[in-house]
């Protein structure tokens, strides 16, 4: 059997008994993405996904990095190097590369995630092997060739009440429009990632910030302009949904200057090319920024730092951006936000909600803050902690002194768009493992267990995000 | 039912009979309490508790830091602002408010004391609900008006063999006195706590320091009559029964200066506004002087550092310190620990006892440091890790390195005097619920943990305080 | 019974029926000792150990510093100060002091592994104790005089296939000649450990590198002629077995000058007393040279970063070095490694395996690392944490990122050669018991355990050691 109908249940049998009957009031709730990388193309243009390899391995980090420690190079996965030089591998030879391989994600949540899609999207049975691989491709293949799995078809058959995108200041949107415009019932509402007009480190920062102005007609050359700037494009963002701003910074660092401060600061980031304790100073000004515009116009704030991003360097020279070469760092928080949280973090209408590469910072750091500050929240467990024990770290570390009502529910924060109904149902599993497990350990009743249950698949992932 | 007899012990039916077993045989110890925050002025007058609101909500940073966190005023919580402008709100209005979010505590440790308490001291069996919020009003009301909840009687109710409070060096003790001249059998000490006369940063610390000279009749505008002050104190608070010292830095950092540095530095801090590195270098040189007095007179030293008093900074202009904006920052100790440790670590007849808000450093320092040292001993799980998983992860992170006799026992902390008994009980619970694992996986065999189990319980902390 | 068959397994009947089943197809496994340092010369003379005392208590700093940490001074313990004027006591003594605080070391891993040693290799079933002290003493000490009890009849008997024990470049390796020429069939290998001519801040580093100048005839007086010299002592460690390096730096640090920077760096180091910032560069620039070197020659590349050694200074000054005074500190790996991983990080050819005694970057920052560069594997969880608890946090925390094939199998790292099998058992069974839970939790498959199981036995340490 590809997936149990028990997996990520407690073992001992009481307890797995509680878990079930959590699991089987929330399991076929609606599913809430708040934040997340699926491209908007595909809902508006519904077209069928060309191929397995393309589909699962080409643009998945998680399969491509693995396979990469082990001495694959990416190019036999499919990836293009930025020259282009290279032909690309026929799919099928992508596939088989990877299911010979299968056995480098035991214990991994990317082994979880796949099993689960190949059984239950795909009707498997038997696990993925070298054996197998052409037997999958073939019925893969064809699966994606039917009307039943177009993009908006799989929306509807997964349930998804919402979903986030995710999108730079600079994009027109047009994704969206299209998806409004066509009188579809699903929902699609776009995030505000304003870091390629933000973030002095990004490629092409200076550029961005041009164009940002052409866009908005905003003078960007000028502080007050720029900010301005900001201001239209979120509204431009509301208009099509959204609800949140996201924002991806190396560190948590906030900082609250001066006008005149800041507008200097502006002046040499913008212009020269700005040395790195300026480029971390700007976004940390920013960071207090986007909380002031939030405080206006309610959209909820979400920080991602603590990430080294395209760390090794041969590969970002290579092949660009988000290879699978970003490494987590030690998060500071305490002191890294107090600026931020001096002018707003008594403001129970603004809504912060946070998020950590770094574990450490669970039970010392964030727990405290999210569980005595009315703006702060606290997100999921993330990115490579998005996984069984990373999910039980979280709640383990977290719930004692933040309980489970500064926290927001789940979010897949994926671009494997059809990984996302077992993304969602792990969370859901492990969630209702950890409530099984107070349950029987006599820390809180079931009957309670049963409404945290449903908090955490669905209210409040609605009400943090304003869904 | 409000209590189960089997709460927190392990679900496997195996390691639960052990469990069980193992704390029938302490659960009825004496409570040793040799760190804590109660007022002695409860012993000394023992007047009746005013309020249900007033007695538990009010003063407890627990209680208020989660409503607070969910948009609560602390106003509407009977809490007084320091311009004492604002009327306070009726008790039996801050009850029901409390009362009516009550599910915001579940998976906390205040959720577990509290249902004890009620349980336990006021005979309750249901659940606190908005439901039923007046029905609990009426019967915790009507008993605090009767003779046997008044403090003494719950002293001896509770079973309490010793509890230790906390002083200022600036303070008389007069209340401690008050107890001793009763003729009351109950035990209740003092412990010395000198951070208002130690921390430049302490509010009033230089005005302090004018009341410590005078209080004592020593120069403490000199070094050495500053350290002969002291020395005075702690004789005085020895006489009222003090065997410990308390120290509540930033960090761990110690220092050891030859007498003129220490000197010059002393001048510093106590005439100028120090500066925040000569504040922090006087903090480090006095742990260092504290301990030089304790090989001299025996108390034992506590070492509570790591805390970012006030965080909140609106908070604190408006109601002042201790509103639950203090947040643990990441705590460093073997560099910190060092210039003590090289005068001091090898003295076995010092008892430093370790204490920390980074439970990082458990595993990494504080393990290897207990583990090593005879002057070390490392203090139970403290603060937001006072809580059942705290706990496990404390033994789990520092038994195989330090082992169990290089820990001193439980230690409630707490100013929540009807909450004693429920602390008391969930450590013990817990530790019988980590010695049944360690049986169950034949680590230990059953006669000894029963050994260790009553070591945890009440022998260490007797022994390690000198009780 | 002293060892319980079940020991360390899950306590979940299901779980451990599990466990037992993988256990039983591991247990019988050769012991691949890849990284240790038991004393090569027991090999190569093969004669019988003094007595209890000395095989035991005298050498072990597991149990030393546990029994110092409680008063009791080196001296009663058989461990000789410097100075050499105290008289040894009697072995006996030191063994019933041990004895009579063997409860000491309840819940530590010496505990097993001790209980583990007594009664598979000398037939105890009777917890060792003060009572029973002398019967021990006179039992084992009668075994020692026997031929089975001589290294080489216990290494058959222990089922060891390969042991590497660990040397300075300026060690002759005599014991290893002696050995090859004996005609045994023991395979004792050597691994090169060059911290004593590549830390400046070794005990005798400027002497150290005129021997290693005059071991190869090269001018280690310049840059060329070091590395040169290093070229040659790895060619001859080569030649003796060797397959791997060894570095035991206080950080992981890693750097890559120019070659007339590098060079310029080794003149300052290896004439003047170093700087402890230029120290510390060149131990980062020689990792850096060594990978270069392990590029050319194949040799896998060990990093143990992380010890603050010689922490206690009086300890140091009277008994010298390796004390039980060494205390892990925290450590950052993501910026450290750059240098050497923007060289080498993508050679796939390149075997770099690193170790951590800070448990916070498993998850943070090796796994994502391991994870994705070729050039890096996870060593096991490392001395503190060679423990159950250790060794299922490092899975724990490992695994989801890493998977179990960017790991290497277990280490020993031990110089307590009896308890080599008490310690491959422990890894063994609690990789076992981590298995089997992702099992019972249906997150493998048990014909994929099974796999697993024997590839962390085994399989993983030979090919990662190339042995």
């Amino acid at each position: 059997m590809l997936v149990h109908e028990d997996r990520l249940f407690p073992s001992d049998p009481s307890s797995r008994a509680i878990a079930r009957n959590l699991y089987a009031s929330v399991k076929d709730l609606p599913i809430v993405s708040p934040h997340g990388h699926t491209d908007p193309r595909w809902y508006a243009e519904n077209e069928a996904f060309p191929d397995p390899a393309t589909l699962f391995v080409v643009p998945d980090h998680y399969i491509s990095r693995m396979l990469y420690s082990q001495g694959i190079r990416l190019e036999d996965l499919g990836i293009a190097p930025r020259n282009g030089a290279a032909t690309a591998p026929d799919p099928r030879a992508v596939w088989r590369l990877f299911a010979s391989h299968y056995h480098l994600y035991r214990g991994t949540p990317t082994r979880l995630w796949l099993d689960h899609t190949f059984a239950t999207v795909f009707g498997f049975s038997e696990r993925l092997s070298a054996q197998n691989a052409d037997a999958y491709y073939d019925r893969i293949d064809a699966a994606l060739r039917t009307p039943e799995f177009r993009p908006r078809a799989l929306f509807e058959r997964f349930g998804i009440e919402v979903i986030a995108t995710t999108e730079s200041p600079l994009d027109p949107l047009k994704h969206h429009d299209t998806i409004r415009k066509s009188g579809w019932s699903g929902r699609v509402i776009t995030a505000y990632r304003p870091d390629p007009v933000i973030d002095p480190d990004f490629e092409g920062f200076r550029d961005n910030l041009v164009r940002f102005g052409e866009l908005t007609g905003c003078d960007t050359a000028s502080w007050n302009g720029y900010l301005e700037a900001h201001r239209q494009r979120r509204a431009f963002f509301r208009d099509h949904g959204a609800t949140s701003t996201d924002h991806g910074h190396p560190s948590a660092r906030t900082m609250d200057l001066s006008k005149a401060d800041a507008e200097a600061l502006f002046r040499r980031v913008s212009t020269d090319a700005a040395s790195p304790a300026d480029a971390e100073l700007f976004r940390a000004q920013m960071l207090t920024e986007m909380a002031a515009m939030s405080v206006e116009d309610g959209m909820v704030m979400q920080i991602h730092p603590g990430s080294f991003r395209n760390h090794n360097a041969d590969l970002f020279r290579t092949f660009g951006r988000d290879m699978g070469g970003d490494i987590p760092t030690r998060t500071e928080y305490v002191n890294a936000l107090k600026p931020l949280l001096d002018r707003f973090g008594n403001n129970s209408n603004l809504s912060i909600i946070l998020f950590t590469l770094d574990e450490t910072a669970y039970s010392r750091e964030l727990a405290p803050l999210a569980g005595h500050y009315p703006a702060l929240k606290l997100g999921p467990a993330w990115w490579f902690f998005d996984a069984p024990e990373g999910m039980r770290r979280f709640r383990e570390l977290t719930t004692e002194t933040a309980g489970f009502y500064n926290t927001v529910g789940f979010n897949d924060d994926t671009r494997a768009y059809l990984s996302i109904p077992a993304r969602h149902d792990m969370a859901r599993r492990v969630d209702c493992a950890f409530l099984a497990n107070l349950v029987t350990s006599h820390r809180l009743e079931e009957d309670e267990a049963h409404e945290v249950a449903h908090d955490l698949a669905y209210r409040l992932a609605k009400e943090a995000y304003k869904l």
